[in-house]
């Protein structure tokens, strides 16, 4: 059961203009269910990405990465499929990634190199080219047909939910649209990006400004959550700009710049929170926030070390205020010179420990009333600088053993 | 259930000169077992150990540290409790440890500063002391009566057996024996020691060669288990050399010292998988061989990565053989320039994955067959360098989740 999440109502997708969708069921690994999703972009789009930093990266995303960097972001088309990841499967799997795109880009009618592949499903088996190749003619079919809704299905795998999110701004005149999608539910620590997310607007953007864009809206949104600690080889997120509604930006300093970036960072972080909701298992959502670091890669270090802490993530999952567990995972962070004693932790409003220590006004009662809430935030004050940062994650319950015990069957 | 590990057989676990133990059952925190351990040293003996990493190490850490380094070794007592780990606990928790020395030296007539206190339990929590301080006086009345098993049950937590190995060797016509016992069994991820391991022999070691000999077998043992990533606040392996024996080594080229080293390791090894055997929850046995790293700590973060892994983790405690998430958990370790296309990948006989991919002649049915064993063999072979290690670790299942999310209750 997701945590405060319910699938999103179909007209509150808002289309963007410039991007036309299509599904399939194609029957990759499970019949009668939406598994390929074929998103058409106008010509002018602009798109920028950042993908997994797992080293066994799958052969799809090596393929966008070739794809972007030779066009120079000018895609035309994005191609995605579930059930099987084509990960760890050498030259053929990228001789079938590639393959895919040549297929979709002659239904289309663009060049192979302006259409990025992505997979996501089970490591190590082929992708079942023509279950695929049929899958692909069916989506193209109806392109123009599908809307967001049917997107965020087409791309589920252990999710119990589809999940997407809008957000619109006027800016000179004009209504922009910002809409995205993104899947979890296992597999969950984005190093970079997140196991899938799409997101697009009817602003155009200039190439260069849209490629930073992505890097910082990622590390301030997908690359903070995680359910399970293991960074996938699929991990993606793509934002598209199609330049639809008229509206335009090419640098941070243009009209309207700051208010479409932060509708992109908002959609962005609901996305990336969804995955925790929906995070396989998940009985509680967690936010973890640490302050007063001495650096952002310090502050991440403590937020993480108590986000994948089996032992605390159980303890949520057990409404149990067992909150040394949280000071355990701080202590063995990574941070080597961390002056313990100077460290203040509460539980939402109650203060739990001072200085290191229990604080003396601590009551169990009021941990065990926080710990029973389905949404709780953890607070860590380090006083070692000015860096602040937030990571959300979800609890580790009986389900998450069954889901992954279970996956293949 | 434990993984092919059933208690010591009382007989088995050999005394050892110049150490005498006793026990008590001083309601720390449960009625009715025994969870205060004396342990009385020789004169003359030397001690050596090694603690957790955990920024949040406890107080009774802090104080072995400055008892060992003060001594210069000569330790004449431990002293563990188990129940509460007297850790987040501030002044008052340091004041509580070295209470506690002062009343066991009082009680044994030795220097408080020759005693080493040790916690094991909740975190955040003071000790008891009115309590602790009657189950010295019992343990101490029963110095000389209790035996290694006693001790072994006296520091158990959520182990479901007590832990205990004896070796014995010739040397120089001398018969010399290594006992040693430990405790997990969660919350382990020992970083420079483990959550509790006591081993004597009653050789006589000269101190800087005790010294360098518990860092290099922690190392090689406790330091390479892991069941769910979480390194202890409470973490110390310590050892004791009494000479009781009349053998004596000071040199690694005295004969006999080689010897026992080997013993001394065979003895940690055992202790150490013993943790693992008897993790939380733990179904099976898993031994993960990292070969061909450039350096050791890179064949240590390979083998932590998938020793570490929940979705591998999940895999093998549902026998499923999903072993992309091998890969993956290889792809995201932290070697930066791996090369995953010349990755090998084995379980046990069976060849699964050859230069990054499936091998051609892996067969499902072939790694389900290895899957369901109790004990299994992982090997990656990187062909990167000459280094190698083993990590061991157990699976991740639902009665992890139970236990740990009913810890306190």
């Amino acid at each position: 059961m997701p945590v405060n999440l319910v699938p999103p109502a179909r007209e509150s997708l808002l289309p963007v203009g410039g991007v036309e969708i299509g599904t399939a069921r194609a029957a990759i690994r499970k019949q009668g269910r939406r598994d390929v999703l074929v998103m058409r972009l106008a010509e002018g789009s602009t798109v920028a990405g950042v993908f997994t930093t797992n080293r066994f990266r799958a052969a799809p995303v090596r393929v966008c990465q070739e794809h972007l960097g030779a066009s120079g972001g000018a895609i035309r088309a994005l191609l995605v499929n579930t059930g099987c990841a084509n990960a760890g499967t050498g030259e053929q799997g990228l001789a079938n990634a590639r393959r895919s795109c040549e297929l979709l880009g002659q239904a289309l009618g663009c060049e192979a190199g302006r259409v990025l592949p992505f997979s996501t499903g089970v490591i190590l088996e082929h992708l079942p080219m023509d279950r695929l190749a049929a899958g692909i003619s069916a989506a193209v079919a109806d392109v123009g047909r599908g809307d967001w809704l049917d997107a965020a299905e087409a791309i589920m795998t252990t999710d119990t939910i589809p999940k997407g999110e809008s957000a619109q701004l006027k800016t000179g005149g004009r209504t922009v649209t910002v809409t995205g999608i993104s899947k979890g539910a296992g597999m969950i620590r984005p190093n970079m990006a997140t196991m899938l997310g799409y997101m697009a607007t009817d602003a155009a953007i200039a190439q260069p400004l849209l490629e930073r864009w992505v890097r910082e809206i990622a590390d301030l949104s997908f690359n903070r959550v995680t359910v399970d600690g293991d960074t996938s080889t699929n991990d993606s997120l793509v934002v598209a700009a199609t330049g639809a509604s008229g509206a335009s930006v090419s640098s941070e300093s243009d009209p309207g710049a700051a208010e479409l970036k932060a509708a992109l960072l908002a959609v962005a972080q609901k996305l990336a929170q969804a995955l925790v909701r929906d995070g396989e298992g998940a009985t509680k959502f967690i936010t973890i926030e640490v302050r007063q670091a001495a650096s952002d890669a310090e502050a991440a270090a403590v937020g993480y070390a108590i986000a994948h802490s089996p032992l605390v993530k159980t303890a949520f999952f057990a409404s149990d205020p067992n909150l040394g567990r949280i000071l355990a995972a701080i202590g063995y962070s990574g941070v080597a010179d961390l002056d313990v004693d100077r460290i203040e932790l509460y539980l939402d409003d109650v203060h739990v420990a001072t200085r290191g220590g229990r604080h003396p006004d601590y009551r169990e009662e009021d941990g065990q009333r926080v710990m029973k809430q389905a949404e709780i935030r953890i607070r860590v004050d380090l006083a070692r600088g000015s860096h602040d940062t937030t990571v959300w994650t979800c609890d580790l319950s009986h389900d998450y053993v069954s889901i992954n015990a279970d996956y293949r069957s």
